[in-house]
């Protein structure tokens, strides 16, 4: 068994050095009594974001509620050289948003206004403590809607959207959350506000734009965003297949998308999965099939009829068991439900799981698949696979139980070996959750040197004191080395 | 009337020295003989691109072969610290290519490998000096084509499209350049090789990828492309629309897209042009409008046929005095060629034209074109727009002979008043055609200093000493102080 090195390992440490006292009286200056959280009941809850196997109790947390006062914290933690790690409602799976134990957390939940939808030309433009389903809800009454769609979309916020590059299941036709923004304000770690991108599709100059998008808090902070809407299809179907193995229902993914058909989203569950979701909330799943696809298709009625026409004969002559098609909306919603309950569905059957998120080729998931089992039978843990098929991203969830000594360390260097089986084939080690202090590490296995020290520089461009989310996403050269040297003695 | 600042002002100067001899031996040494350019009767045709106002001999030109030759280049040049200016065909229209006096021009053109398609990805990886066109060539037997189509897109070249982030007539629907390459290997001005993007939805760290494109050689050369391909559609069809009255026009294109259609292309001509190009190409047109659009949409037949139906309803509501449908496809060239020839057709009226590139808010062209015609006036000069108008894209054309003392700098001056009218009202000072040395002045009307200076942190980390393509794109904060101070004087 290899030894992993630390996430929180002393090798990303900085000098910083400034007076608390200076820090809180400034703070205090420029936001109203319950803008600035000291105590430890005010502070715990920002702790941890949705990877609550790492905490970190906050010196501080502010929260603003205009832009101005963002702008005026940004400044006094500039001056002071305070790190500052920016928030929206913590539902991020990687710890992008951990707090660093010498640093302000600046929370944006309080800057929850929509500015403006403009119908004609099919944007929102929003503030990023926005709920990501806020935006919709608003846009319902024109006929549009925001299109990437994370399942935590009740709660998460538009800003936290930006900084973790989100997707979700609709992401193979509508594209990730940079695909579908226009045009951000953002606050230097100087102080100094800018405009990144434009309302036309073009913008001269070197495009920040999709550089500021998944770059986890670590550039800049977003105090306002403006996005693209769509109209809201006129209907959508869906198809649900089973299938007696696995590789066949990877087959048949491939064969869909190479008949010309992009549907709006192509999930995969494995037997596990299945099982787990079906005794959760009888969503009506066959539970003896080795996998099930989840087919939608949507678009004006004629499109949809044709192309669950097209999806259904290429499940078929790829060995499909049986194939359903949701007769009714509610129905729709059930095979919806067994596929989004299937994370707390998994997490019944042990008191903590570990949700993974990895790209492959989608050709090479038959052997993904046998390796995970492999491994997961070398470590002793079970592990059920979730995953948005159509675009090879996986999501396999580790069980494993926090209170047995050790079972905590065995489940993420279980998970850090997957993802370096999904970089092995030709993968990424994320393909929607983000880096943050939990993937810092494979970032040593996914770029070669000259890669990670060009993005050191492009931060450096941003943050030259690395006060901006200092440790997460891109590691040192010295966590490398170290990381590399370990790794070593494992190949 | 205003001064304006040369583009070729000292404003840009850096100090630069090496010994030429030791250079001239260095690249001798890595390239065979015909790979290095030094006599003027070889170097001059590289003396130019597109915007051939701007003329600079090159003191080099070489012409690597292989991948490691121009990994190795640079390598020499960084060791030397010799300027890099990388050049695909030729054919950018913002001087992007334009030689530095003291440096090497790095020709791309002998890279023109197509590496691989591969029909189930849908994607083909080709080398920088391979020709647009040939890209969609290589894919045809598959069914498949490269969208972005850039009007020299049979010249130029996937190299300079990415430097330029190129569009063309189908940008509407399917996107620029930036929108359809996945994946990039990059030769460093330090000499290493990075790959950026990957061949999944989605890589980890930064995105790097929109960086690079558009970045017009300033942070990079690219090697490598991996471009994604579409299925040609199953068929197309055109509409020709003619109005009495150039807003008219205007409303209908916003009316189309209000109404939920992305046609392929919707391009606008102007009288002027309309006239221009009967003359030239006989496609046809009715010379007594004010304007006429053209609307391609496309798609299988029934999509088509339904487009084609709501597309003549809007036309017609919104006041079209004459809608044709393209009979054939004989017709439909014979419709597209004339908006085709329609830079050539208007250099016929003239001994020299100026093509523009702005973008604007679609709603705002009335004015905007009010503007434009009440400036020439005031110059004395003749102008022709032919746009993309679906996106707010212009062209507008300055005819001007620039054998008359003073008019070549009076068409730049009108040039430059016509894209700070387009900020004005919300727009961009480039569409699709870059900055390079062109626009260098409009960007300090475009941005604020601080983005202007996060770009140039941006430029430093990719590029410190500068050498990468100096004087273009981004300009150094002196220029902008002059500029700022002599345009004052005009407000």
């Amino acid at each position: 068994m290899i030894q992993v090195l630390p996430l929180n390992s002393a090798t990303e440490e900085k000098n910083i050095s400034f007076s608390l006292g200076e820090l809180v009286a400034g703070l205090r200056e420029l936001l109203p009594d319950d803008g600035v959280l000291l105590e430890e009941e005010d502070t715990r809850p920002y702790e941890c974001d949705g990877l609550s196997a790492y905490r970190q109790l906050p010196m501080i947390v502010v929260l603003p509620s205009t832009v101005e006062q963002v702008q005026e914290v940004m400044q006094l933690c500039h001056k002071l050289g305070v790190p500052v790690v920016a928030r929206g409602s913590g539902t991020g799976l990687s710890g992008g948003a951990l707090p660093h134990p010498q640093g302000v957390v600046l929370s944006l939940a309080k800057l929850k206004n929509i500015l403006e939808i403009d119908p004609a030309a099919r944007t929102a433009r929003v503030e990023p403590g926005v709920r990501n389903l806020a935006v919709s809800e608003a846009a319902a009454q024109y006929g549009l809607y925001y299109a990437p769609d994370p399942s935590s979309q009740i709660a998460c916020t538009i800003g936290g959207n930006i900084a973790e590059n989100s997707g979700g299941v609709h992401c193979l036709k509508y594209g990730l959350t940079v695909h579908n923004v226009l045009k951000l304000k953002v606050i230097t770690q100087q102080g100094d506000m800018i405009t990144i991108g434009s309302d036309a599709l073009y913008s001269p100059g070197y495009d920040l734009l999709a550089l500021m998008i998944g770059s986890e808090g670590m550039l800049g902070v977003v105090v306002e965003v403006t996005v693209n809407l769509l109209p809201i299809p006129e209907t959508t179907g869906v198809l649900l297949a089973a299938f007696d193995d696995v590789e066949k229902a990877g087959i048949a993914v491939g064969e869909i998308i190479a008949a010309g058909i992009i549907p709006a989203g192509l999930e995969m569950m494995d037997g596990f999965a299945i099982q787990a979701a079906e005794e959760f909330v009888q969503a009506g799943y066959p539970i003896d099939a080795a996998a099930i696809l989840l087919c939608e298709v949507d678009g004006t009625r004629q499109e949809v009829e044709e192309q669950i026409r097209l999806v259904r004969e290429e499940l078929l002559a790829c060995g499909a068991t049986e194939v359903r098609q949701a007769e009714d909306e509610l129905q729709r919603q059930l095979f919806w439900k067994g596929r989004k309950s299937a994370f707390p569905a998994v997490g019944r059957l042990s008191p903590d799981y570990y949700c993974m998120d990895g790209t492959i080729p989608r050709h090479r998931l038959p052997e993904v698949l046998k390796g995970i089992a492999e491994m997961a039978d070398e470590y002793g843990l079970r592990v059920a696979n979730v995953f948005h098929a159509g675009d090879g991203n996986m999501h396999p969830l580790i069980l494993y139980d926090a209170n047995k000594p050790g079972e905590l360390e065995k489940t993420e260097e279980l998970g850090g070996r997957i993802l370096e089986l999904c970089v092995e084939v030709g993968g990424t080690i994320t393909g929607e959750h983000g880096v943050g202090i939990e993937k810092i590490n494979q970032m040593c296995v996914q770029f070669s040197p000259a890669e990670l020290a060009q993005f050191r520089a492009v931060k450096a461009a941003f943050d030259p004191d690395g006060l901006l989310n200092p440790g997460k996403g891109v590691p040192t050269p010295r966590r490398c080395s170290e990381y590399r040297t370990l790794h070593k003695g494992h190949d």
